[in-house]
């Protein structure tokens, strides 16, 4: 009954081993090659694990992507996990943006996902952007459409900052050259494109306030 | 002599057509399989010309990537013609960032150019970037640094605007799945961002204003 245990134990920790070292070889190649350089031959190989043993593991390859990429993702790794029931949605934001440059910078892996989604919509790019509109609507988007109650569009302005962060870590971390005359491979540099988001936000606040004011005062 | 010339001329339209093939060649390489799949046999197979005459024109692999991407690039080929002349470096500004948005999405081509230089620096890549810089200090830039005088970091939110433009046209021309809410597949949503890069400038250049007047009024 023991050994019996053991074994059953055994394969499964060995099986647990075999789908973790499958990921990480997919997360090497992302790493090393680019997104452009994919496919379950290659996983396979870097691994050393039977291209069958994926598809008895994963059901298929994009399976193993996607719990791959869900696993390295900032939205789904990092601020899924977070308690922000303390903070206000500005400082959430805040925090999200700010957050998420400085991991895009220590993690190629998840530029390269970002990078895959703006060469090509398939199922694992459209399906994690999908996952990351579910997750911004629930914490942040439609507690600030209560706030902003139309007088200024939120979504337009969140959008621009959380696209300008995908692409100002991806440019700080691969380029020497400035941005705009910023040297964004310096800390300094960097630290003023996240003073210029949480001005422009301090500044969308504001107006909405003063938009909010103006509105009850000619009523 | 006249047959001379002739042939003169007609061996010089012949190289110039060639060589507008190999970079035709390139380009449509580039937007069919992406930067990751360049190659100088993979060129010179497309045009259906010898490699060595790759050589022979260009000089090198390098010098057809430079022509060809000076070419397409928004700021070297289209901004670089204009005349702003008569605008605000604010209009200027505004302009440059709608249009590079439109043309973007126009352009697959320029959007991997975007791509490649996230994705790795090389001479290509840095080369055009830093022409962009020059570009851009020479018409904005050195002008907004007087305007603001210290009082806003102006290039920070600059860079952030930027920034967004090239992730978003990228987004909306690739992917279907909303980004903030909005769908950036539709026109409608399209012009949702360049409303909030707009509103965002405009409160940039108000709160300029208010802050140059605090400090008057305090001297």
């Amino acid at each position: 009954m023991t050994n019996k245990r053991n074994q059953i134990k055994g394969f499964c920790r060995n099986v647990d081993e075999k789908k973790e070292r499958l990921k990480k070889a997919f997360g090497y190649i992302l790493k090393d090659k680019g997104f452009g350089n994919l496919g379950v031959n290659k996983v396979s190989l870097e691994a050393g694990i039977s291209k069958n043993l994926i598809y008895r593991y994963f059901g298929d390859f994009k399976t193993l992507i996607e719990q791959y990429s869900e696993g390295i993702d900032y939205w789904t790794s990092q601020a899924e996990k977070r308690d922000y029931s303390e903070m206000t949605e500005k400082d959430v934001l805040k925090n999200l943006l700010g957050e998420q440059f400085n991991y895009l910078i220590l993690n190629p892996e998840m530029r390269q996902l970002v990078l895959w989604g703006l060469h090509e919509s398939n199922y694992n790019t459209t399906s994690l952007l999908k996952k990351r509109e579910l997750f911004a609507e629930r914490l942040i988007l439609q507690k600030a459409d209560k706030r902003f109650d139309g007088r200024i569009d939120y979504r337009g302005v969140v959008s621009v900052l959380m696209a300008a962060v995908y692409h100002l870590a991806a440019y700080s971390s691969v380029q020497k050259a400035n941005f705009c005359g910023i040297d964004l491979s310096q800390d300094k540099g960097r630290k003023r494109v996240l003073d210029a988001i949480n001005l422009i936000l301090d500044n969308i606040y504001d107006l909405n306030e003063d938009k909010k004011k103006a509105t009850n005062d000619n009523e």
